[in-house]
């Protein structure tokens, strides 16, 4: 697992950028560790130089251009290989690019943009952190996905940053509960859930790529591999567009037949039988996989939920822990309408906390130990 | 769900034809339903007519040719209409020509087998017995499969023949637990596991076709579709070339590299470290889905082991409830040894059963219950 638990308190100002699909988001942390600037610019219609030059031009016009000392980029996939936070070098985007396949949707796009901001600031490191990471020492029953060794695959998991983050503020919360058997729960547009027991990931529910495991708001997850045959076959669909309906019409969006947004979803439940069965269906499918964690782990001690939906979806977190008393799982209803940082009851045996996650934190503390490992303070 | 649940105890003698992909199997029963023959024939080489006449020589030298009143088939697949058992006829054949996409590996056999036995016993009525039919009235949230309903898909679930005759022997033994919070586990080459309450599946581990679910022998049970992706992007696979990688390459015996028999595989465990990853990852998702249903359910009081594997592997049973204990289930390892009736130990919470499931038995069942309806005792 890479990433230290504690903030390193000196080094240079980091920018943290996380080049999703529609959106480059970046955020600008000091040399203490606070966050001083946060930024989204949309990618639509834009190519990657134009792209790093408006956000750069933030990051100038409130004074940040000259302190800037490192630049660390959130990549998605880091393959077998990559296990661990490092400088970006030629030999390493080389790599990258054959790790295209097992993430066509995302990389190119990462890689590009990773470029084109070591084009306009060729004078400061650049550093990548890798969203499987977190996950590369899974145990073989979880790591193992079973087709033939020929095909190459294996579990990989994603949300490893969020999930390193997750694990750092539950250490400082209370030190013993991060040793016991934890849920992570990241539910956000893009959800999953992972399975730790003495700090250390044994299951994650995506797998291959991002496109595994939970339901999501534009993708299926796990599917009976039959479907995708029968969808080939019946309906004459390419590959191409197979992975289309897969991942950007499946999930949420296809059950309401409308919206994947959770918060409009649970708005209209009550008048649209298709929103209801989004997010029953949601609520459904993650307290399975809590119930599976927990037999993985053979018990559960607590619960974290993060990401959107799990940091400000009341009633979502309330629909999945009401079925799942048989764990020891209660929820105290006045603090989880609020949002709070424990939601579960006093006496409950199972901890169930809120705790938001912080990805770009996490890629900022990632870089600066590479930094010390590399003794490499500018 | 079809199926009574009590023997009738007049009737003809009826002959269940259950055709695989490599053997027919039949079995005869009498009219108080007891098990009169029971035979097997390989399918390799032969036409359906030519194993038609195999299969009633059989019936014919043992004197019974002349008492078969009825014949009744089991059917992989019944689609979204076909619910409950009935007579064959040219239009239900015609349906089920059309239900061939959604078991294109099982349906054409079954239909030409089920069409040479009709052929050369047209004096006799014949009926087909769905597998999907005990799951199909399955919850909106468990039958909904999250792709757009353009798809024409959902979760149909197989392995319903078995699961209703387990069913109606756990309300034999204990009417009580057959309403209570049931997960059966129907483990063989094949394997499946169903949730049920109250009398009624709630929710099982297959999906559109017999391929999802639960790591089985040769199929992969589900996967991260990305997978079914990156096999034609990285391989160049065509859809068949997928399909018989996933539905006959894949599970167990890819995993361990040679076989896919559990009594194999546990025998050589000990020093080959692949045969000790197949054990273990199929004892691991089984719990996983056991953890799964009983948060599906809210808790769990039974499971019934049965199948090959479930009636026969005790080392599995073990395995798989070793970390349920937070569930209360509890083996009494020397039951266990011996495959008793009840495996759980005395005091457990969940009590845990081997029920020999009889699947020839569940049809001739349905058989009898039509040609009651039908008033068509010939």
């Amino acid at each position: 697992m890479c990433g230290g638990m504690t903030d390193s308190t000196v080094g240079p100002t980091v920018l943290a950028v996380n080049g999703g699909s529609s959106t480059i988001k970046f955020a600008l942390f000091g040399d203490d560790n606070t966050e001083r600037l946060r930024g989204v610019v949309a990618t639509a219609l834009t190519s990657p130089p134009a792209l790093v030059e408006q956000a750069l031009a933030t990051v100038a016009s409130h004074g940040h251009r000259e302190s800037l000392g490192c630049m660390v980029h959130r990549v998605v996939h880091g393959g077998e290989r990559l296990v661990r936070a490092q400088y970006v070098t030629p030999e390493l985007l080389a790599v990258l690019r054959d790790l295209i396949p097992l993430a066509p949707n995302h990389l190119p796009a990462e890689i590009a943009l990773i470029e084109a901001f070591m084009a306009a600031t060729p004078d400061i490191p650049h550093i990548a952190c890798f969203d499987t990471a977190f996950h590369h020492d899974l145990p073989a029953i979880s790591r193992t996905l079973p087709v033939p060794r020929s095909a190459g695959v294996r579990r990989y998991g994603f949300h490893g940053l969020s999930y390193a983050f997750l694990l750092s503020e539950l250490a400082r919360l209370d030190a013993d509960e991060a040793m016991g058997r934890v849920v992570l729960a990241h539910l956000g547009s893009g959800a999953s859930l992972a399975a730790l027991t003495a700090g250390r990931c044994i299951d994650t529910s995506m797998g291959l790529t991002p496109s595994g495991g939970l339901v999501m708001s534009s993708r299926s997850g796990d599917l009976d591999p039959g479907v995708v045959t029968y969808l080939a076959r019946q309906h004459g669909l390419s590959l191409d567009q197979i992975d289309e309906m897969l991942t950007r019409e499946s999930g949420l969006v296809a059950i309401s037949g409308g919206t994947a947004d959770m918060q409009q979803l649970v708005a209209h439940e009550d008048t649209d039988e298709r929103a209801r069965l989004a997010v029953d269906l949601f609520c459904y499918q993650v307290r399975k996989w809590m119930g599976a964690f927990a037999a993985a782990l053979g018990g559960l001690d607590t619960i974290v939920f993060a990401g959107g939906i799990g940091e400000h979806a009341p009633i979502v977190r309330s629909r999945i822990c009401k079925e799942l008393a048989f764990l020891g799982v209660r929820l105290d209803e006045d603090r989880n309408a609020v949002n709070a940082a424990v939601v579960s009851a006093a006496a409950a045996p199972v901890r169930v906390r809120i705790i938001p996650t912080n990805e770009a934190l996490m890629m900022v503390r990632e870089a600066r130990d590479i930094m010390k490992d590399a003794g490499a303070h500018r």
